[in-house]
């Protein structure tokens, strides 16, 4: 068992990354026998883990509802948070109920939205069981529901009193989704640490094997590094948590444009978006090309796309790019690495530099 | 100008008790050249005031955009919520933006909400135009929408940056709406300010004449009160705040009774809950008759009731004061006044009580 305690200015809570969860009591002490709470997930994560973790909660006196929501980024929206609202109601939970999410980015960010405003707010622990949601949105306390006009347009910061995760969970997901989340952590080797990067070049085949020490190491260290990004900035305030968004303003306009219909993934767009990034970063003379290859490499690898979508014009992706949220006031801002292991935000980026990283990526990686 | 400070652990800002706001820019200076603002008010209260200030405002460099919304209780919901971010996001309003609500109570905890929430959170300004929220609802951040299964149900804790109070909004006030904020006004004197009540019997009179002095004075004194409460117990965590509810678990169940038909303003229930509660303390021997009929006595000359609704049963009280969710597991506590000037939270409170406190009410007060 690992635990990354996330110590943040008025109260900390674990991250506690095990195997075979639902055999160890120990990780849900936080609970206390006659608590009730609500599980939130989606019926794909409930047929294969819902019985067990109710049985265990169940042994351990606690009163257990659920609430099953169907698969699917569109239904985190503000209707199926009314559903929850309405399970929490109909069931009489309390301001003292808990509410635990079951499963990947959407069912916790989703249900973490749903805890921070019942009743103004109620106790709520993450059980991520993507991989994307291991090393990422579990971390952080960002909750949100998409409007048709935006993707996590309406949400709230809200930390959880603890995130568990169990690695017997990646067992059954999906490889394309493992992947997906392989980008979120090459994307901290890229921008936090070089030695992380060359264990990710030495261990990546030990990480799609799941064996134990190598995958708990890699979950604990992005843990550690989102962590630590979250404690210097947990509200979004300063520039430290922006250096997260690295590869994400063009892996956005990616999303965007195709719609979110699941022909790509938001990891398989960040990886694009970072090969986008990283081209830009070459033009600008800021990293050389010979680190680019090496992530180039690693994200074919974790079998990753390196270019965006063959019909997507530059144009495109500078339309999308301009309606990004994180576009204060219509100054163009990007994220790109300086070297291995160190990123910087740079501002005042000009139309030009897009079009034309988009334009010679293909070229430049095509070797 | 009259100005409260709220100094919480996290920053401070400014109540500013004024009138003829809208010609004094000074109250505006949290805001500046160039600022893009949202006003989010309704259909009646933008007849009065909308023009006035978004003249002030365009003067001062702001960019102004605003959503008019039908009046009433039934629209503070999830639905208007999405009509108050549909709005934000069609305008382009960034993370930058700062939502004005101009209204009372209703608008105010919507707006307040649909702010907690947009981008996570994004400046607010609450120009509070009701008594009733120039006193209590605008102040301590506090806010919400109903669940068809029940009120505020939905909400956060959210600071708004600065309060806005003009005293000329109150010429417009309908006179039964004025009372319904003496009703919160009396609360605060009983509970927390024995020389306070003492004032208002002195000063009643002034009052529903709108004087300056008098009722910037009271606006005022109750602006610090509800400041004290809110900076030691800014989310509802021990007790100090529960003070608050004096009068509202029975009026809750009035206005549940009625089902929040507008034939009892929340301000009404409060009036006649005050009474319940004071008879309740009467029988537990901890609060004299001469002091109850001193209040019976204000509460009249403010043209509140005293008694509830006519064919309300005893049995319909207990029913809706289990359903309240201050009823932390399902332990039902009061607060109930030990003098003028002093409440205290009563917990084990027993069925009977209820009962025979609502049965007493109103012979004991019948002369
Ligand atoms: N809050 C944050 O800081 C943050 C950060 C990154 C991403 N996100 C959000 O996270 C979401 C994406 O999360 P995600 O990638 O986990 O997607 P997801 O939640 O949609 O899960 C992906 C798919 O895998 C299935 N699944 C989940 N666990 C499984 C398991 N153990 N076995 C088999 N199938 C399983 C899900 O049902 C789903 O079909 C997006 O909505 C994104 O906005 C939030
Ligand atoms: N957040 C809190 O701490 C808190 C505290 C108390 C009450 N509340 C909430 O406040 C709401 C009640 O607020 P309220 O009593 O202000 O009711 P309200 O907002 O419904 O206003 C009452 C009526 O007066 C009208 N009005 C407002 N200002 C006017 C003016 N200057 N001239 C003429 N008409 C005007 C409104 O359009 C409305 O018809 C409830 O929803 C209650 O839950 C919140
Ligand atoms: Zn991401
Ligand atoms: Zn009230």
């Amino acid at each position: 068992m690992e635990k990354v305690i996330v110590r943040l200015k008025k109260y900390s809570y674990p991250i506690i990354i095990t195997s075979g969860l639902f055999n160890n009591l120990e990780v849900f002490k936080s609970l206390v026998c006659g608590d009730q709470v609500m599980i939130v997930t989606n019926d794909c994560i409930s047929k294969l883990y819902l019985d067990i973790l109710k049985t265990q909660l169940i042994k351990f006196g606690v009163k257990v509802d659920q609430i099953i929501l169907p698969d699917g980024e569109k239904y985190k929206s503000l209707e199926t948070l009314e559903r929850v609202i309405y399970a929490l109601l109909i069931n009489n939970h309390g301001r003292d109920t808990v509410v635990i999410a079951l499963g990947g980015g959407v069912i916790g960010d989703l249900a973490g939205f749903a805890a921070s405003v019942y009743q103004r707010g109620i106790r709520f622990i993450q059980i991520p069981t993507t991989l994307l949601s291991q090393v990422d949105a579990s971390i952080g306390g960002k909750t949100a529901v998409n409007h048709v006009l935006g993707k996590n347009m309406i949400g709230t910061f809200y930390q959880p009193s603890s995130v568990i995760i169990d690695i017997d969970c990646l067992k059954t997901l999906p490889e394309r989704e493992f992947s997906a989340g392989l980008a979120e952590i090459i994307k901290y080797a890229i921008i936090f640490d070089s030695c992380f990067f060359n264990w990710l070049e030495d261990n990546l085949e030990e990480l799609f094997l799941l064996k134990y020490k190598a995958i708990s190491y890699c979950i604990r260290r992005c843990c550690e590094l989102k962590s630590d990004v979250v404690v210097a900035d947990e509200y979004e305030r300063n520039d430290k948590r922006v250096l997260l968004n690295f590869g994400h303003t063009y892996g956005h306009a990616i999303e965007a444009y195709t719609g979110y219909d699941g022909s790509w993934l938001h990891g398989e767009a960040v990886s694009a978006g970072m090969m986008m990034a990283i081209c830009s970063a070459i033009i600008l003379k800021i990293f050389n090309k010979k680190d680019a290859v090496k992530v180039k490499k690693l994200l074919l690898r974790a079998r990753l796309p390196i270019f965006g979508p063959k019909n997507m014009d530059k144009k495109d992706y500078l339309f999308y790019m301009m309606k990004d949220k994180k576009n204060i006031s219509n100054k163009m801002r990007l994220v790109l690495p300086v070297s291995l292991g160190e990123a910087k935000i740079f501002s005042d980026i000009t139309d030009d530099l897009i079009l034309s990283s988009i334009q010679n990526c293909r070229s430049l990686f095509l070797f």
